[in-house]
């Protein structure tokens, strides 16, 4: 396993860590200021900042891109199937402009959840082979823009609202029915807060293998969980054993960095300066 | 799969959903008013009435049981593993007076939590393990008492604070190795609160079989959900398919109580006369 404890230059940061406290420029410039060679920006930031404008300031920090959050919210009544297909279109379009490495695809839960205005369902399982299959067809579009798609297994927390790919196995079995040579088009994205519970973790991290780890996020769970979407923890503030996770993802040969993504009303509500200080110092002494 | 549209004869109460209405004596006498048959008591309502006066009420009642909660917590550092194997022997022996048919198994998460006072720990396998080898232990003394022990497998959600058992294979891999010969001492508890979002979950009831299901709870996953403890859903608010996962059930052979358990400050808040209306209702319509 990589030392971390000597410097923070496989740290990177995903933006939604500071979404609250300044827009995407200001994010970047602070990256600047505390040596953080990476980040993974999110659409809407993008969105507000213009998006020939985020290219420019990426390239004006010398930042590198370690993901681009997010494709995916898949599942959808017929009325929003194409506007969910083309919606992922221009996220990859995106991507590419931006430099990034992959798409990280939050694939979505319920219908009604997923592209608000569809009908409601509690089909998980037809939820399941949508995703699958929107899945097949993004992919088509990725591979001609050589932009390789990561798959986030989310937590089963959020399984009706945000995804109804809720384990490791789950995604890789995604993986292996579409991309069958593990060509590097289609992988997954790794987040302890989203498998660290996974009692099948360990084989599901080996079955990835390099190929397939496009992306690792860190942040940590805490107890109690005050809030399930936005009480997220800062790396070492709760329970999850991460220097166990990051050396088995590192293990399979991942060599990127490690990006530190925290939904967190109490981190949103601190100065960006401090935030970032206390990543870079948890990523060298927790992660 | 048995039609629930014309009586509620199979419906069971555990007692948690009216906690805070009134005391185990209180609720009795509203099951009696409501032609509910059966409850599933928690242990510390038992204790604050007496186990005397809770036998007799439930037995001028005519009341069955449908489980006792709980046992468990099996997880501790070593000052307080006796603690936990005396605990777990007492619920037993209260089970038994009670005529409850089997003790539902919260595993316990982390030792801080299961056993608070214990050392902290991240060690989630170790916690497994240990849970493996005290399911093992209590075994023995239960089978002696004749009382069958339900594992419930707890949603992930949980896996730090209250169980680190998490999915039906989990617990069923524990009873495959604990009972290999299926003798009806050890099975499992399934709520769909805690399984409705695994996808390997219909496979794994299967895997179960008639003796193996012990235990079967309904409530529902709200979205949002805004405590992830204390609000769960009455049946057919949330977005779980309840129906497909008692038809699963019922094919394997289970003809036993759908037992509502449902801690909510929502429903905590309402008449306790008004609370079981709503559950015999949802029972016969949406369950």
């Amino acid at each position: 396993m990589r030392d971390f404890s000597n410097d923070h230059r496989w740290l990177s940061l995903n933006t939604a860590t500071v979404r609250k406290q300044g827009d995407l420029v200001a994010i970047i410039e602070a990256c600047a200021r505390h040596g953080i060679r990476a980040i993974d920006p999110w659409r809407d930031q993008v969105a507000a900042t213009g998006l020939d404008r985020a290219v420019k300031a990426v390239r004006d920090a010398g930042l590198e891109l370690s993901g681009y959050c997010r494709g995916g919210m898949f599942v959808a009544d017929a009325a929003h199937r194409i506007e969910a297909r083309d919606d992922n279109r221009r996220a990859i379009d995106e991507a590419r402009a931006l430099g990034a490495p992959c798409v990280v695809l939050v694939v979505g839960g319920l219908p009604q959840y997923s592209r608000p205005g569809s009908v409601a369902s509690r089909d998980i399982a037809g939820a399941r082979t949508q995703v699958h299959d929107a899945i097949a067809e993004m992919l088509d579009y990725a591979k001609a823009a050589n932009m390789p798609l990561a798959i986030e297994p989310l937590h089963p927390a959020y399984a009706a609202d945000r995804a109804c790919v809720n384990t490791t196995k789950q995604a890789l079995d995604i993986c292996d029915a579409l991309d069958p040579t593990r060509s590097g088009a289609l992988g997954v994205a790794l987040d302890v807060y989203h498998i660290w519970w996974d009692p099948d973790l360990l084989p599901q991290i080996a079955r990835a293998g390099k190929q397939r780890l496009l992306a690792f996020h860190v942040c940590d769970w805490l107890v109690p969980t005050k809030d399930i979407l936005n009480d997220r923890g800062m790396m070492g503030d709760g329970v999850i054993d991460i220097p166990s996770v990051r050396a088995a993802v590192e293990a399979q040969g991942f060599a990127g960095y490690s990006e530190i993504e925290i939904f967190s009303d109490d981190w949103w509500n601190k100065p960006m300066d401090e935030v970032l200080k206390t990543c870079i110092a948890r990523h060298r002494t927790v992660v």
